[in-house]
């Protein structure tokens, strides 16, 4: 890992993004998204998809600026109609709006279809946590999985994210996928040269477990026919229902991957007070009891992305990998932008 | 297994609920709830339950017919206290009324803090799904489970439910605790005499896994820390948030287990001929894909469920776990109703 400023970092991608004919305000936004999932170390979703998406905006299938067009709308609930724009502008307009509509009725639904790749759902379960409501974020993505009982990549990892406000306690964030691991974890080892992969995470050709790099071909669902029924129905609330991509066609070359924002107020639900009161209690009752032997502690969902983040934040530097940065700043040699500097 | 009719069992039971002072109606819709889960195979959830909740009514800690406490209603949102009626009354009320909602805002959401035993979520799911809406149900339960890295029972199994409707396929029903595997196979294994249990479904006092029954305390969160992660969010989401039980707390003799019902009107998000096309499409895209080596098939959530409901409600019998059947009979002779005759 290399550190960079987060400013820096934020900054300079900006600029990559303003020069490929993205405006201010949504290349300030994209910067963002990308490098706060460093901070959380969520290298996947980080600075590493600065690359990806000017290449999809430079071959025209993302528009630079968002242009969605609303299909449906009643106050509560709204469909809408990405226009293949950039998924992480979709995806904070649509969460703001279903805060809008949350603050209003106590509950919004916001879904997007033909967006493009969202990243990490955190950020946007984030947005509403941090307004005082609750965040649940749900998205198709392209066939990785195969399903219960099948070999053939035919459904998405379609990931879920729940985000609820804490007071004094860690917030707590759920962001996960329906594989036993992330896609990425094994890319990475396979870049790395090994052979073997642990037991569990892969699946062959014809479906059959396997260890040996070699013969991996999927992983399986988390939790295994409970996995693979979370992602059926994730593909139905966050794609179907509305006419979202899913599976090959949420390919971001195809109708694209969609999404579902859903925002609860806690004030519709509760006294506020009250709610603070009760999830810390709640929080640090879990946390405090009793531990396992030889366990390090009892964690939150999210507690140690957040603890992470918040030490990125106070200093004002984040760690990255140095593939990623090196593509980052390939690009913003070629645009003429001074790259980002390495700080150690 | 032995066979009784579907009628005469709904008949039956309806009659000694009416007996503890439940009223005709609600009395029917308890026995519906309670031989439907049989039908579908879910003896846990099934006419096994009737023996407790005739125990709660008459020790006072159920009250016969519901009396619920409307303490927030905005139309879209609203939250009850169920002042420790019938879980499953509370549940169908509130389903019914998020169904209401849906209808007018395309979504609707009813929690209920302060009920009780709920049984199968998949009954409150399916209202919905019937009705041509997407029914989503989450419940809070009482401490059964460990936090990931702990080892004391602080945290309930949590199940989640999301039911969806198709046209021709089989509409899928997502019903599943946050638990490896249900608590109600270990018991019952135990019950039969085992002193073994499968790797992977057991840990000790100290938390640590175990296969010996001797040494079996709790279950293990499903998919681990992320089956720990859904178990806390749900926590939050149908207790925490308002006011709701959450572990000792959801006992039906403390504040009791709480409910969160979203009904989502396909109507609201699409044009529904388009979206039984595309579900339907879908269904039957994922079932036919290549099958894994020595794969049975490829199941939706909820298939083989369904698959049993479809037989039973066509024959007019259901099979029924002899023990469960002689609790309900012992309680019907008691009353002096005619018992549930055996047919095979």
């Amino acid at each position: 890992m290399v550190t960079i400023s987060v400013k820096e970092a934020k900054d300079k991608i900006t600029k990559i993004f303003m020069n490929v004919g993205v405006n201010e305000d949504e290349a300030a936004i994209i910067a963002d998204m990308v490098v706060e999932a460093d901070q959380r170390g969520v290298n996947s979703h980080g600075i590493l998809c600065t690359a990806r998406y000017v290449k999809l905006i430079r071959e025209g299938k993302m528009r630079p600026n968002m242009s969605a067009t609303v299909l449906k709308d009643n106050g509560v609930v709204a469909v809408w109609d990405g226009n293949h724009s950039s998924g992480q502008i979709l995806g904070y307009r649509a969460m703001e709006d279903a805060m809008k509509k949350a603050k209003e009725h106590g509950v919004g639904v916001v879904c997007v279809k033909g967006a493009n790749h969202f990243g990490a759902l955190a950020y946007y379960s984030q947005m509403a946590q941090k307004a005082g409501m609750i965040g649940t974020t749900l998205g198709t993505g392209d066939s990785t999985m195969a399903p219960w009982g099948g070999c053939e990549k035919v459904i998405g990892n379609n990931p879920v994210c729940v985000a609820a406000p804490a007071r004094n306690e860690v917030s707590p964030v759920l962001d996960m996928a329906m594989t036993v691991v992330a896609n990425g974890k094994v890319t990475n080892m396979r870049r790395q040269g090994a052979t073997e992969i642990p037991e569990g995470w892969g699946l062959d050709r014809e479906g059959m477990p396997t260890t040996s790099m070699k013969d991996y071909y999927t992983i399986p669902p988390m939790a295994g026919y409970k996995g693979w029924g979370m992602a059926v129905m994730v593909d139905i609330l966050a794609g179907t229902l509305f006419g979202g991509g899913t599976g090959d066609r949420a390919k971001d070359v195809s109708e694209g991957p969609s999404l579902m924002m859903i925002a609860m107020d806690i004030k519709a639900f509760n006294d506020e007070e009250k709610y603070y009161n009760d999830v810390d209690f709640r929080i640090n009752e879990l946390k405090s009891s009793k531990l396992a032997k030889n366990s390090k502690g009892i964690l939150m969902p999210g507690e140690i992305e957040d603890g992470k983040f918040k030490a990125s934040d106070k200093s004002g530097y984040v760690d990255v990998v140095p593939e990623n940065l090196k593509m980052v700043n390939d690009i913003a040699l070629e645009m003429g932008i001074e790259p980002i500097a390495v700080i150690g």
